[in-house]
């Protein structure tokens, strides 16, 4: 990977890319609003320094150590934890040579882009990363996390972080937002309430999940009303915790909008006897069409992350658990799945739903049209494997055609790995730049109109979808 | 949206765009074919003038009130009727300053571009459409609509149109039709025969559709052979009023070839006792492989345009009826769904039927691969939300590789919105040369063969593969 | 076709035109690697010239002919033998002259340029053919077939060819292969493991087969034990004559691993009563399964060619049999069907097992996902009718993201026109250099890295990949 350079992303003909390189610098510095991602509120409420390099930047990051495990390293040679506490790698050092090594796997990938971008902006380190230069690297990165300017509230605000919104259980205790809080510090990261453990009947623990969706409220979830008054509760409670949004990732986009009775039927048959997977699969679509209904009440914004085949080799998830890089996307039909849901309450003009895809295929057949008439729906930016350069240019391509540049939500990093934050917004901000000079130069969008588009998608856009 | 520039959707690099140029001067005045589309015969036929801007360029065109719809504005302020005839917006002028207000939607999308180039070209209006300037619009372009030079004929004639094909179902009388071919204007708009409401047993009212049918040609449509002489009976009606081809809306591709005495048999029950949703598909794919073989027989061009799902919204087909902006493409086969047709009459060297799809991933995999082999095949444009700069470069890079350019049939507008007709003619041209500059750019034709092919693509292959 | 220029699928912008070309100069002159393709062992063996300019050039390549038959041209007249004996052209020059005629369908198609380069490159004909120069080209050609420098063997050597993989039967007795080690001369023909008339209950003749292929190897193929003992055995043969692959070519991508017992019962049922459509199914899925298993014992590296619907007209199967262009791909999944023998053996170092794709939406959804994290996974290059320019820039924009270059295997040729193999790869190493200059270019890539991939995409990584 080379060093990060000023036009990198850009257009190589020089007028675009002059047209390009205006339109960024419009941007550039921009604050950078993060409305969904996985990052440990943890890290700002104690602002603890972060370990060592590799934990850092490899043993949390599916992107990296599964393109090791691609060629042949084990995950446990990287650290990666087992969940039989077998032996894994303890030295961090060993595991950051290993990562270095491998640079080369990462050629033209993201993650290549990122790591640069990190390593010189956060860093300093403007070389390559090498197996030559690995330990040079790691403690140059190991001494700074040590200063105070490299600690978690530090590097929030250095980043320029307006908002942060990380991904929580609908059972936390959200204890950590309420220590952020209470501590005086001005950074702003509030929650997402994420109830996928108590609205998958496949999720592990489903049944005792319940039951603490119950204690956590004084609801009585054995019946489907008290149920929905504790999502209730629970979707106020994570309101107070600064939450504007909800987060829902299921394996397809299935909806379903039942009578009540036939609901509360299921959810009885489910609570008492367990689910079939038909069953299973209707339940989870009730409740997205229920949480729908609950947003227009409440005003959460909605999203919905399906598509993952979550966990696909056996070994590996008995072994390693969950979020090992062995999720892969498979196709996902959104025009027959969505319908009951859109029936019940898509011309809502209140109501606020991000979709998100890990099927490219439906960009241009199902939602671009779906978004680009829908009031209730927004299209979230490529999402996991197509947040790229590539990924990001197919999407504009494809959806602005039909839905425009306004039934989309900005962008979202989604990430658990803090430092690739602003490496990931300055991709999406240039690739974004690329496109918009490519619609100007042929005659597609008038430069002023450019300038203020390139300000939505890297700022505004976000911010009003998700009523930040 | 940018005024349109002589430039406009030619590449950028200044080689290539001066090849576009150049392919582009050679075909930009060749004249119009517009061999599928939805204009109304009435407009020719009565030549009265066209009744406001609103009535021209918003309420008819679902292109655009759908973009609204998508941002909250209502279909009753836009003027769209409802089916219970309760209010809607009358006031021409509120519903185009609505629309008006809201052009930044329409950033980047084809129909911004279709819309600029009506203003200008037809009406002179070089400005953007703008909040401020829409009553300066409105009253241009409705004083203009006023003017004999603004009436339907006259537009026919100055778009540089030498034949329009409208679409009318298998039950209309074509009087429009024919009070133009009795009025010696030579302008030359014929029909097409749509056959889906008698065809479909989902339609509505099709056991009267299907009396109908036996009361217009006087064959008894209470039995197969009947229902069959009856489609041949209308087939020649059309083409006494112009046709040369008949159009297919079914949800999916579908096709079967039954012996005759079990699709006798599937009709009988159909009619006597309604058809279940396989039944209804299997009758729609049965009278695919008729028509193709009356095809055969009469010399009709057979278009099939599959794999749209209609009306989306129950609640919005309910107020407001079909063809309002919530028909939503979806996942469409080609390979195993024409094979029964295709294995009865694919190899008849005199047959012609034209595919059309809303699932651009069938182009490189399944309709590509079929039209590149199959003599009876061949491919139409782009279509619907795919007519567009990106759309036809996509349409253009996965199917000629494969296809070539002579297994398609040029370009079609597919459209009820009048004006836009010498638009999205100009930008297909446009487009195909761009991405013919780029072939011969980088060495794979040469410039001699991109002119001949440019032309073919303009002109001369949907004149021949519509026998017209 | 324009005459090959030395630019030819470079971009046009000249910044970034100089780098693919100095990326080009870099790889031009490597040796070809051909680990996949159809090429005839005889000729080798034999070493006799060509017959004729049409048995060269058009009876044999499904690419060309089928491109005629789209247009009307009769498989008969085009000299493809009919099963039933029946009259077709003799006339090579008859032949020759009607494919000189429609030279026009191929414009813009990978055979176009294919037919150029070999003209060019091997003929010295740098003229396009037409109609009119038919005769010339045809003797030009025909006499230097008849010249020692155009025997087989010769223009091996004069192509630069180190290892040209051919692709036999389970059941062939590999007496070319034997004739070529035994004669003495220095090229590298080997052969490659194809066990699909024995392992595809569906094939023409399958019991049989199975009865042949016990009797080819002594063991009681009426048995479970037996049948996967006569795999070993007929493995262990072709290794002996070279072969370091398996190939699978099977209408889906469908894996099973059933229990032992129960995959000896369903073979039981198979050899017994037949199969019905779901038990083929099942056990050319369990076949994969114990193949990927014999591969982890004996190194074989394992090709999987899923997804063509083969024989899509039953007239013209019945009338010409096989391999006569009409193979259509189909929708292919990859995530649920390889799970079974991904999780049997996806973990295994020593196990490669190379993916294709007809289905090109599995790219980025599917393909790059699972072999960016899968040891034993390699993607295969772009396949048939995607082995050209646009299609090797979408293969490498949708998959490098995700899975880098290294979990690629290079290029195959994949085919039985030999004079096509020099321009096959040239055209491979053009449009891969193209993209590179793309990454160089926008700053994704440093040049050094793309001079490295340029030569690892060329040469080493199928090299490696099918351990030559």
């Amino acid at each position: 990977m080379p060093l990060p350079n000023q036009d990198r992303l850009f257009p190589v003909e020089p007028n675009l890319r002059g047209l390009a390189r205006a339109l960024y610098e419009s941007v550039e510095a921009l604050p950078i609003i993060s409305p969904h991602g996985h990052c440990d509120p943890r890290w700002f409420a104690q602002n603890e320094r972060f370990p060592n390099p590799a934990e850092l930047f490899v043993i949390p990051d599916h992107y990296v150590f599964r393109m090791l495990v691609s060629q042949g390293v084990r995950l446990e040679d990287l650290g990666v934890p087992r969940e039989d506490g077998g032996a894994v790698e303890r030295d961090p050092r060993a595991i950051w040579r290993r990562f270095a090594a491998h640079q080369k796997l990462f050629r033209a990938t993201p993650s290549a882009m990122w790591l640069a971008h990190s390593f010189d902006q956060v860093f300093g380190l403007t070389e390559p990363l090498t197996e030559a230069n690995a330990d040079e690297f790691y403690d140059r990165i190991d001494t700074m996390l040590g200063q105070p300017d490299f600690r978690p509230r530090a590097l929030f605000d250095r980043f320029g972080i307006e908002v942060l919104a990380t991904t929580e259980s609908a059972l936390d205790d959200l204890a950590w937002h309420r220590q952020i809080a209470e501590s005086g510090w001005q950074g702003r990261v509030i929650t997402t309430y994420r109830p996928d453990a108590v609205v998958d009947p496949e999720f592990e623990g489903f049944a005792a999940n319940i039951a603490q969706l119950g204690a956590l409220t004084g609801e009585d979830t054995g019946t489907w009303q008290g149920y929905l008054a504790a999502h209730r509760a629970r979707r106020a409670f994570f309101r107070d915790h600064g939450a504007t949004a909800t987060d829902h990732g299921h394996p397809s986009a299935r909806t379903m909008d039942l009578p009540q009775a036939d609901a509360a039927a299921l959810y009885q048959k489910i609570l008492t006897q367990g689910a079939t997977a038909a069953e299973a699969e209707a339940f989870r679509g009730q409740m997205l069409t229920e949480m729908a209904r609950m947003s227009v009440e409440d005003g959460m914004v909605m999203q919905i992350h399906p598509g993952s085949r979550r966990n696909h080799h056996a070994g590996v998830f008995a072994r390693h658990g969950r979020d090992k890089g062995f999720d892969i996307p498979g196709r996902t039909d959104y025009v027959s799945d969505l319908q009951p849901l859109l029936d019940a309450v898509g011309m809502e003009p209140g109501l606020t739903i991000i979709l998100f895809t890990l099927d490219e295929t439906a960009y241009g057949r199902e939602l671009a049209p779906l978004a680009g008439v829908y009031p209730a729906l927004k299209l979230g930016p490529p999402w996991w494997f197509f947040d790229s350069y590539e990924g990001i240019q197919r999407y504009r391509e494809t959806v602005t055609e039909t839905a425009g540049f306004y039934n989309t939500a900005g962008f979202n990093d989604d990430t658990r790995a803090f430092c690739s934050i602003p490496a990931r917004h300055d991709v999406a901000r240039r690739s974004d730049c690329s496109y918009l000079a490519n619609l100007v130069g042929t005659g597609r969008l008038s430069e002023s109109e450019a300038l203020e588009v390139a300000h939505d998608l890297t700022y505004r856009l976000a911010k009003d979808a998700y009523r930040l």
